[in-house]
């Protein structure tokens, strides 16, 4: 026999099916520093024996875990600190709860035990007390040797046992690695803009304009204010407006197209300020709750400097041209791409390098969200490496995942380290495509790795929803975009409800991303008011930190849509209906979701209306609303259902 | 940079969620020798490159995958021999997919290709003329000097280069484990008997009666006989019949309870015959079709001889006494446990090769089928050892667990090497639980690792529906085990529609486990005719093989179960309609699948009667049946859909 055998058969114990847990621990899973997180685990044994288990952190604390039946055990633990950790499971036979449990059987049926009395001495036998153990343990020896069934089996033994027992059997699962990441990464509000836009009437915005624009973000109670790049623009065939192909001299370019003389990605636009005005502007958005997010886009305009002094970086072609970027039969000649891999085998190291001192290079200067232009275009181990390098450096950083494209891919990326990933939100629109879509993010296996950031729109992305629905699409998706999921964003201008296309695209006409775009703030039909309440709500809220709590509730009504976040432990408990059509009016019915709090169908439950700010009851499980688009679009209700019960 | 980062780098493409596979590679996943399999995975690369992927078998062969979408690639490979044996997956970016994919767009949209030309040259450069590939290689060589743009977007130049092009980003997956088991231990129908119930009159059965008996068994199509245990039968504590504690002197006992003076698990009842005897009916056996299995115990009784010859496999308690097993309050006092660790904690490893012995014993008598009895009372890991070295040295044994327990437990047994496992089948009556279980046998994650055997019944279980059923219950119990099913089972007696209870139990009166039950195997009530049919059926349609293609259909009627076994590639189309309610007929309307087929609602298919042998023809998909519980409680069809279409 080999020894082999001796130490496999020693793991007795069967605990499979971990969670969390992602794809078999090839990956981490995500968790969020101090926030609860459920393990759980299928675990059994051969035969009858009672078990126990335990989730071990890897600070060596012990939590315990229950059986919820048919074999599956859970425990809520917490991860401190943040950067790389595990867990893992331990699982044993308790001999001392075989022996009550059967000990009990057999008094019940009038059985004689003094066998298993006999069994009891030699079970406790190499038990020593223990330092505040010693009244118990003692208490104990003295019931065993007096034959005291009653103190032997008395609860407080129970318990002291269940603590202080033998173990037999002790199995340890393998270790599960997690990545713990700071709160923002799993809860954040995003606010884009293009600082070249806030200059008063024609002049190009600074970042000294943004400072005096914080007080108009943080008041809609945004966290994180993120801007598309600002580093100098190319001029070697830059895109005019609306995307034309040739630039008139006032064009200002778009700054996906990054380079030129006065710089590349480690620059800042000339005109945008110094990089003293950039610090000064981090440390003033701090002063507001905001951090700034940077948008790195590894377009090379080619006008780049790495091109001259980097040649090898990029693809040539056989004409000795360098290699624009295209889709063929589309071509994008102002920008270049990177040359990730030597003839397409070896890592181009030096690059990669070099990327990865770019992210170091604006941590350095106080930035620790990045947003990533098309992360799916470059290579899976590129991200991967990088990720973990700069996070080794600066543990806080966080990086969003922009890759619209298909769902395998997308989930990828978040797998090998994105914090957060865009998603399609805005492209589900009905009741049936939220529900679906909301429910595959929150029960499947990708809520372990991949956490939404729901953005109403984006540059690219003028919503084909808004194009049409007038200012109560615009407050519907705001405020579903911000309570179906933990994090959440809007670009400038959506909160004035623009959406006037490109006629027939998804692009808005005189895109920001060709031009500069001044806008009227204060105009009259905003709807800030409700930016701002949902934002407040979302920070004054328990239940609003973990989206994967969401869960959907029946209103009879196709343009209805209604769920609930709840969070027990704090008995945070909130309810949304949300009218989908922008035009029409809709009366139902919805059943208030008692059972989830253990009530029959005729409870009451005490709600208030986070809108209007009443409160009432509600009695019984059956109720009617009525919503309209101008006048009520959304409704938002806290219950209180009845104390002590959760 | 570390070597590490050059190497991971190097796995640029994405090969995920590979199938067949269990719990992440911890188990092997189960095949059958010659059967197809179908290996799928996800797979994609960055960017927008053309990939290609294929299977590698463990014989170098490569097995190209083709994709399904979305991402999904998936290739039918065949494993050979019978043993332990591995694939992988390799996929690579195909640089002349990508250059002709991208040449035909910009010609398709006028553009000039002449750079892409030169880039093809560089290409081709390192490409060398094979052999066997010489005309080829030369005819794209030449087109490519000359720039003869037709042949060098070719299909015979296309599929050339798809087979012998460059491969770049090579990225080979982790090995995946298989087993692979010969026909038997996926496809295979059981009779059980009891050999001392064979006997005329009042007399003993012996192996001579069971060789007598073989052409009954042989002639319903049974491919495995298989006994309860054939070991001699304590006397300590002999349960009487009716399982009553005290035995009268006649009782013969259960053999449950094994071992004697006259020997223990590696003996035979001496009343049966000798081990002549034995070998006799092992060859005979094999001259009907027919494997003998058999029944490994493990619980002795307390005459076993390795009580005497080994007290430290047992467990004594305190007053000096044996261990018997119990389930507090209730006690077995006629047989006692084996003690699988000492102390709880260490393996007691000569009681675990005594055992492996027992089961190489019986091999090495000709026995190659075990059923295994309550191996869930014994520890996973000596399972998982034991399997895997009697199949090292007799790979072609065959493991059936009989496990009746909690579904994780069941499964488990199934991952560490058991073939075939009991069910929960004579549990499942109405069409709402049979469609359940079938739906996660065939679709869920055990159907790579679990292959159930659906028995009708047991000495242990006379199921509570064919108490009450009469015979129509037991014709469509047979049917639909021995068609839902690719093991099926059926205990003797269930043919002549045997079902009186004790009252109120699960169980047979005067059960054949503590007393012999002689049958008139003739009686006019028999439903072996519905035995043989299906049986035959099963070997003659290739359909019947793999249950995991079973599909149910619509019949609109609570009492009729409906569904198909479809192997397109041997254009082998079965359907059944099986009448539930043995009270009452059922007249419905059903659908011809005529979707799968990939035929409008309209379209016409040919169809025979099995059980009446005529043919016809469905027109449409609307068609109406009645079954009725004594004329017709069943119906198959056998479909032949337009010839070329499947």
């Amino acid at each position: 026999m080999s020894q082999t055998l001796e130490d496999s058969a020693k793991q007795r114990l069967v605990i499979e099916n971990v969670r969390p847990s992602v794809d078999g621990g090839a990956f981490p899973a995500k968790v969020v520093s101090g926030w609860p997180v459920t393990v759980s685990a299928d675990i059994f044994c051969d035969g009858h024996e009672v078990i126990a288990a335990a989730v071990v952190l890897s600070d060596g604390s012990e939590h315990r875990m229950r059986h919820l039946g048919n074999d599956a055990w859970e425990a809520e633990v917490r991860f401190a600190g943040i950067g790389h950790d595990r867990f893992a499971i331990r699982a044993w036979r308790d001999p001392f709860g075989t022996w009550r449990r059967d000990a009990l059987k057999k008094l019940g049926a009038g059985q004689d035990i003094s066998v298993e009395l006999q069994e009891l001495d030699a079970l406790l036998a190499p038990m020593r007390a223990r330092r505040g153990e010693g009244a118990e343990m003692k208490a104990l020896k003295t019931a065993a040797k007096r034959r005291d069934i009653d103190t032997i089996l008395s609860d407080e033994i129970a318990g002291f046992m269940a603590r202080s027992g033998p173990r037999q059997s002790l199995t340890l699962s393998a270790d599960h690695r997690v990545h713990v990441a700071r709160e923002r990464a799993a809860f954040s509000a995003w606010y884009e803009l293009f600082p070249r836009s806030l200059g008063p009437g024609d002049r190009h915005g600074t970042f000294r304009d943004v400072i005096a624009h914080l007080p108009y973000v943080a008041g809609m109670g945004f966290d994180v204010l993120y801007f598309p790049p600002i580093h100098p623009i190319g001029q070697t065939n830059r895109k005019g407006r609306n995307n034309s192909l040739t630039a008139e001299p006032d064009d200002i370019g778009s700054p996906y197209a990054i380079g030129s003389d006065e710089g590349g990605m480690d620059a800042l636009h000339p005109e945008l300020g110094t990089m003293a005005d950039f610090e000064a502007l981090v440390a003033a958005a701090q002063g507001h709750g905001l951090e700034i997010a940077m948008d790195i886009a590894l377009n090379a305009s080619p006008d780049h400097p790495w091109i001259r002094e980097h040649p090898e970086w990029f693809e040539r072609r056989p004409d000795g041209t360098i290699k624009y970027a295209e889709n063929p039969p589309k071509k994008y000649e102002d920008i270049v791409n990177f040359r990730y891999y030597l003839d397409g085998e070896a890592p181009n190291l030096p690059l990669w390098s070099a990327i990865r001192d770019l992210f170091l290079f604006w941590a350095g200067h106080g930035v620790m969200v990045f947003r990533v232009d098309n992360p799916h275009t470059k290579p899976f181990p590129f991200w991967e490496w990088l990720i973990a390098d700069v996070q080794k450096r600066f543990p806080e950083a966080i990086f969003l995942s922009e890759a619209f494209t298909r769902p395998k891919v997308m989930k990828r990326l978040a797998k090998i380290g994105f914090d957060q990933s865009y998603t399609y939100y805005t492209w589900r629109n009905t009741k049936d495509e939220l529900t679906e879509y909301l429910t595959e993010l929150t029960t499947e296996e990708c809520r372990d790795y991949m956490r939404p950031n729901f953005f109403t729109n984006t540059p690219d992305i003028n919503p084909i929803f808004n194009q049409t629905s007038g200012r109560p699409g615009f407050r519907t998706r705001v405020i579903m975009a911000a309570s179906l999921s933990g994090n959440w964003g809007m670009y400038s201008g959506f909160e004035l409800c623009e959406g006037e296309p490109l006629p027939g695209r998804e692009e808005y006409r005189d895109s920001e991303k060709y031009e500069r775009r001044p806008r009227d703030f204060d105009a009259p039909d905003s709807i800030r008011e409700d930016v701002r309440l949902i934002n407040e709500l979302r920070r004054s809220e328990p239940a609003m930190k973990d989206f994967r709590n969401l869960r959907f509730f029946p209103a009879f009504h196709d343009e209805v849509l209604y769920y609930g976040r709840f969070d027990p432990g704090t008995r945070s408990y909130l309810l949304f209906h949300v009218l989908i059509d922008p035009f029409r009016p809709a009366e139902f019915e919805f059943e208030v979701p008692l059972w989830e709090f253990g009530l029959p169908d005729d409870a009451s439950v005490e709600v208030q209306d986070m809108l209007q700010g009443n409160s009432f009851t509600w009695h019984g499980k059956a109720h009617r609303l009525e919503l309209d688009p101008v006048e009520r679009p959304y409704a938002i209700w806290k219950l209180t259902p009845p104390g002590g019960v959760s």
